[in-house]
């Protein structure tokens, strides 16, 4: 039985005929090493965005359902030029959407979730000797309805397909040559690491990292499947994403990650009484605002009050004040706001067993003059909420002082365009 | 039970957001009438055209299964944004793709024909109230792939739905009023036609009219569907096209046609042995060349050669000299082309029962100095292919000949655009 693969290729990959046809060689060259191959698509460049921009100018706020008919189309337009540009290379290719391929989702239209892959066509088609394309991001819901799994989907796909038809391998082809101990943009020695354990990756897609879309790592972790991170670029080997028993050691510290578009959301004169923090994270729940940390300060005496902060994406602050507007007039407690505030963490397995990480983070970001504003912890993740301008002080500190740099540093020629932090 | 009408708007009447939002406001009138409303869409504009601009980047011949899968996402994307626009409106609507509207074609990609429409889906949606949105030019083939229904497809898609959901009418709005009886654009006093019969709208789609694709008028005429071409732009009605059993009257002349995109090839020193003339169409079409008008002239005296002409579309002229040049060798015979024919036609249901109409249109264009170069006839037209330049003349002489200008002469603000000859 030969083996089987995925491979997936992001919009910069196939934004134009020219990469399309590049994309069709390397797909070509791993069906003749005697592979059977499906190959998952994202849309081209700029393409959703742009649909998005077409839906704004029809109506402010577009029905999710009719969202989702149109965002699809991306992915179906570069599923079919690539089969064209396989086909031309002598090869049998067909292009299937979500929906053809099995991808069945529940019915929460833009963000859909894979309940199921029925996979039998792909089998088919790779029975039959040919190379898969499947539109990625994209799914039939259980009511037959066209679904999107939201922002980076496509790598969610990939590693479902993987999982459904038992691939060796779910190969992710970026821009950048894999996973990086920090973003090569602020760290110019980072290491390209060589494996990653799939926890450890959750956290970095977390706190930050843009390579890998988080839920496509729950995914992997929770079906095993091997990932790989590389260049679409070059044949260099990228970034394997596994279990963390394959992971032959677990190094203290993997990486340091940073987000940028943070704001912190302050509440003062908070009554001292039960209930107050879960009615405040409710009201923004239901205004669909995903918070990240939240601290607390105890009310210094008896019956005083107490300040209660958290941070939000910036692009939801409105829409979090608007969400707190009325309880904070009921409770009597002011909100402000800081806009720019940014998030810098060390992500390591190594962490568990060494309790001194966390003092030597704050003692590092203390001696470089940074001011920590707010701390989360996870057994392998410490996070520091830090005023967004001093982010890159803070990640250049942590990288040198953790030594994370070495012998796979990246080399100057390499781009950076899609780690999105 | 209320009434239930189909509804087909044109890549012109959903080009911007501007035109978009007005079509939704002309469904949603016609929902707040009481109807049950099912809408066809082609796909935006020039998007048709982009998409395969950019197939024809990336291969020379392009796969057509895939370009079908390519194809039929302007369509789709039409739909999703006319949906959101009927949605802000108040009224719900649901957009389905060619496949979940049931629209079930054979297996020819590029030109697929209509088999079935198991329309369970759409009956569902308005039996909930809704307005079903389906993307035209576009089904499913037996074999579950994507397909499409060549250019002007939509027109069929529309008229299939209306007849398989039993529709009272289908409203086919364009950017022009209805049928004239010339193109506007050459005779200033063409006539709106308030109703056709399906035979005359056959033969006047077949020989040059573009307000109607030819296969629609066949699908509404085997199915007995009532078509109301109307313009999108003002609520005037337009041209019912209808049985010839409820025609009131049956004019001598209804309409003059004409096309200009029209080439012919002469093949001299013709062999006079059975069988030529059928190898010559038998290559073309093989090589897909849609062949015309046929004429062979009689050799003069026994054992000489004749001569054997014929007229093709302008843009398949290259096809068309390269699939006769073995046989042409072979036989030695020569061959010759004009690539500035027009043809020229007068359509009318009454010509069946009165013969002098021939005789009429070749004295008109000898007195207009056209040079009449073919002739081809059917019980209820009669075509002359003439040099291309002369056929505005030749269209003029003949409106004016048979009296067809009228009451209903178009207004001078009226667009134009759509009427394609």
């Amino acid at each position: 039985m030969p083996g089987t693969v995925v491979m997936k290729f992001g919009g910069t990959s196939v934004a134009d005929a020219e990469r399309i046809k590049r994309a069709a060689q390397r797909i070509v060259a791993k069906r003749e090493q005697g592979m059977r191959v499906v190959v998952v698509l994202s849309a081209r460049g700029k393409t959703t965005d742009e649909l998005i921009a077409w839906a704004q100018e029809i109506s402010s706020s577009p029905d999710p359902r009719e969202m989702d008919m149109l965002l699809s189309t991306g992915e179906r337009q570069s599923c079919a030029l690539a089969a064209m540009a396989i086909n031309d290379l002598g090869h049998r290719a067909i292009s299937l959407t979500g929906s053809q391929a099995g991808i069945v989702t529940d019915t929460s239209h833009t963000k859909a979730r894979i309940l199921e892959v029925r996979a039998d066509r792909i089998r088919q088609g790779l029975d039959e000797g040919a190379i898969v394309l499947v539109a990625g991001f994209q799914g039939v819901s259980t009511s037959h309805d066209v679904t999107t799994l939201g922002r980076g989907g496509s790598d969610t796909t990939a590693v479902a397909l993987a999982a459904a038809i038992d691939a060796d391998e779910c190969e992710i082809y970026t821009d950048v040559a894999g996973v990086f101990s920090a973003d090569p943009r602020i760290v110019s020695d980072a290491r390209k690491l060589p494996v990653v354990s799939f926890e450890e990756m959750l956290e970095m897609s977390a706190s930050g990292a843009g390579v890998l879309q988080l839920r496509s790592v729950e995914y992997a972790r929770n079906h095993g499947v091997r990932i790989h991170c590389r260049s679409s670029f070059d044949d260099a080997t990228g970034t394997v994403v596994v279990g963390e028993e394959v992971t032959v050691e677990n190094p203290l510290i993997t990486a340091v990650t940073h987000s940028t578009g943070e704001a912190r959301v302050t509440l003062t004169g908070v009554p001292d009484t039960p209930g107050v923090a879960g009615r405040v994270t409710t009201a923004l729940a239901d205004a669909n605002v995903n918070v990240d940390m939240i601290v607390q300060n105890e009310p210094v005496s008896e019956g005083s009050r107490a300040d209660l902060s958290f941070t939000v994406p910036r692009d939801d602050l409105l829409t979090a004040r608007a969400a707190l507007a009325a309880i904070a007039e009921e409770l009597g407690m002011t909100v402000r706001a800081n806009e720019s505030m940014g998030k810098v963490s060390v992500v390591g397995a190594g962490m568990k067993t060494h309790p001194g990480v966390a003092a030597k983070v704050f003692t590092v970001l203390g001696e470089a003059g940074i001011n920590i504003e707010m701390i989360s912890t996870s057994p392998i993740r410490i996070s520091c909420v830090v005023p967004g301008e001093q982010v890159p002080t803070a990640v250049r500190a942590l990288h040198a002082a953790f030594e994370l740099s070495g012998p796979d540093t990246i080399r100057p020629e390499q781009p950076f365009g899609e780690f999105a932090s």
